[in-house]
């Protein structure tokens, strides 16, 4: 006998609970349907080469190895280095600007630690164009998780968008030549504060008065016109500086044209995502009551998607909602509980009464109704006892009165309320 | 610059593909949801000892092992290990009959093989019952089947079902003590034809007598009733055998009353599939124009789920498509390219139109219709190429006449016709 166990660090939810995860799936799904970002779907199981091919580091230590006689092969820990390999292989065949979306598993190795998942789902979207890409496509990501996260129905949300290049310009400014650094430390700001930033940038050598004026610049606050304003009215020439000025200001025009709510998006200036990948557009979406949670959504504008395995450049940007930390957060949140009801209903046979409980499920079925008569020897007891167990909206008892008179008696789970009601009517009610 | 390649063996398809691939996918979940099957999602990484639980053989070879330190963890090979180890591991919170779906990438790292996948989709559905589970459900999992591979519009097909308790029974009666072993030689029959069977049969030291009776059992033809008949006429008085027939006898029963077309299912003698885990009811399903690809959906009924995991007794009944083999059959078959096209529309705008293509889409998308805005800068022509090889049904070209008139020309990218509709007219197309 083999003790049956999960390996720790691996989500594996009740059937109850899944339900509520693939309801926020789906309607993710859907928005990237409809929003005709087209689906793509790569293996796990890459070639080691091709997942490491941005070079070592942390991600490295965390790519679980397949043992097999080559030890050429790993699982895949995210779906953006898949997608330059499917880009640069496919190109051929693509058409660009290219819109895909993916929603898959992808697997870490990290050491266990509460709410933090070895093999977990992201939802990505990218535009990827080929030696060009319009910034209208800055927005329409952002537009296409807005639509989604809208039709999750989580709480409410806010975008903070910022552009790399007003921050690299600001710093251009001032003279400072190691600006990646001075951003992969204002990118810390949530989590060591700003006294923190403030000694990092100083042990990396930059005078304290720029460090003022730096700290000075990322507080910058307001509504996102007077954030502009005050962008604008530094008077800065740097051409980079002014670019990414042009930019958000452009993002947030064409996000206006998608009619965003205004409340939902704002220019933090303190956003940079520690990467350098990230090159213009920058995005990081927080639960507005929840803040500390940290971003569940975020990403951005990159120059050249494939630059390690093609000479071809291809610019996109992209977004993806980290969903099974997302579920985790919601869950801790207590803010999933009420969606575990199912929009369905149990047949209940009397005794002898199978056959016509199994044709009302069969025409309930074929009226698009989620439905199942519940058929094994039991009494009426265990058999509602089943109904209250599988969280459905409502039970239809089938026996003889029902069948002469061909009503049903109808039971709402939730209040115990029954009423007896043609098929009609069931049906009326239940879609 | 690293090579960008994929490994063999998997499957990985262009988004026009991948497009057809989710089709099929979808029906099939739609109709498990439909059918009140529940979702589950086990992690694609297992303990080693947990996916090997049933004893070595060809599966603990295939098996994608994980090198980590501990080299005790691999990739699951089916989602039925994973289902009896979720059953035995949860089974105070499960409600019985618990009957659930799940549809996930399994792995076998098997030689590469033309139309063979080391990673491929299964779509699961099983019902499980605690200490019992009635017949009912036998007939439940095919009809359940049976509607997803009609949402599917695939070819037609068939359900060929028989119940091992009938050939068991039969043997006994010849008083043939190995009837695993005959069974497991009946089941080569499609492969070996039947000389091969009887050779085989021969081998393993079955008398020719009782040899030619089994082969005229297993060739008993007609319609279900014809079979029926000619099975009660054998006037065999062993118990399983007439368990068995009783059995088969209510499962069709039950179909009919799920109004199920008796073209879509018949008796098959021949059919033991291989495996000793099943005790009753067993099924395959065949394109009935394309036999020769072999079983496209599998599955029958087993005593005990989880018996390597649990003391407890969990008899089930279940079946499985193999999507990932039977998508690429289909498109071999040259039976999918017309699912391509996209059913949305392409919103073209003349230069300096762009924020009125965006409003529409987003009129559009609101109104649920799948759609986009083409926002490069390009000549219309280029614009027009990136329609057709979107493969989408419609194109709408914005300029100053739709805005002053508000009609939109709606083009027809197959016939390449071109309509004036106002945005009424053209939701009434569209949905």
């Amino acid at each position: 006998m083999i003790n049956p166990s999960t390996l720790a660090g691996m989500m594996e939810l009740l059937p109850e609970d899944q339900i509520v995860f693939e309801k926020f799936k789906n309607s993710i799904e859907k928005t990237f349907v409809n929003n005709m970002f087209l689906p793509i779907d790569t293996p796990a199981i890459e070639k080691l080469d091709v997942l490491l091919s941005k070079g070592g580091g942390e991600t490295s230590k965390q790519v679980y190895r397949i043992d097999n006689s080559k030890k050429d092969q790993g699982l895949r820990f995210d779906l953006t280095v898949p997608l330059a390999k499917y880009v640069s292989l496919y190109n051929q065949d693509l058409n660009f600007p290219f819109r895909r979306y993916q929603i898959g598993k992808v697997y870490r190795g990290e050491r266990n630690q509460k709410g933090r998942y070895k093999e977990f789902y992201q939802c990505d979207i990218d535009i990827i164009g080929k030696d060009n890409l319009s910034l209208y496509n800055d927005a329409e990501v952002i537009k296409c998780m807005y639509d989604a996260l809208k039709k999750m129905e989580i709480p409410e949300f806010q975008f903070q968008i910022n552009n790399r290049k007003i921050l690299s310009g600001f710093l251009k400014s001032l003279e400072i030549s190691d600006g990646e650094s001075v951003l992969r430390n204002i990118d810390k700001l949530d989590k060591i504060g700003l006294d923190g930033v403030k000694e990092e940038l100083s042990k990396i050598g930059i005078d304290s008065s720029s460090i003022d004026k730096i700290v000075d610049f990322i507080k910058i606050d307001g509504s996102n016109q007077e954030i502009i304003s005050s962008l604008e009215d530094f008077g800065i020439s740097d051409d980079l500086f002014n670019q990414g000025l042009d930019e958000i200001k452009f993002v947030l025009e064409v996000l206006k044209t998608y009619k965003i709510d205004e409340d939902n998006i704002k220019i933090n200036l303190s956003i940079t995502r520690g990467l350098d990948y990230y090159t213009g557009t920058v995005v990081e979406t927080f639960l507005v009551d929840y803040k500390y949670i940290g971003s569940i959504c975020s990403g951005g504008r990159y120059e050249n998607l494939a630059e390690n395995f093609s000479k071809s450049k291809y610019p996109g940007v992209g977004l993806s909602i980290g969903l099974t930390r997302l579920y985790y957060l919601l869950q801790e949140l207590s803010l999933v509980a009420d969606r575990k009801l199912i929009n369905g209903v149990l047949v209940i046979p009397m005794d002898g009464f199978e056959s016509y409980a199994i044709a009302l499920v069969e025409k309930l079925r074929k009226d698009n109704v989620r439905s199942m008569a519940y058929l094994e020897k039991a009494k009426l007891k265990k058999k509602f006892n089943f109904a209250d167990k599988l969280s459905v909206k409502y039970a239809i008892i089938v026996g003889e009165d029902e069948i002469k008179t061909q009503e049903f008696s109808l039971r709402d789970m939730l209040t115990g309320e029954q009423e007896k009601l043609s098929y009609e009517k069931i049906l009326e009610k239940l879609i």
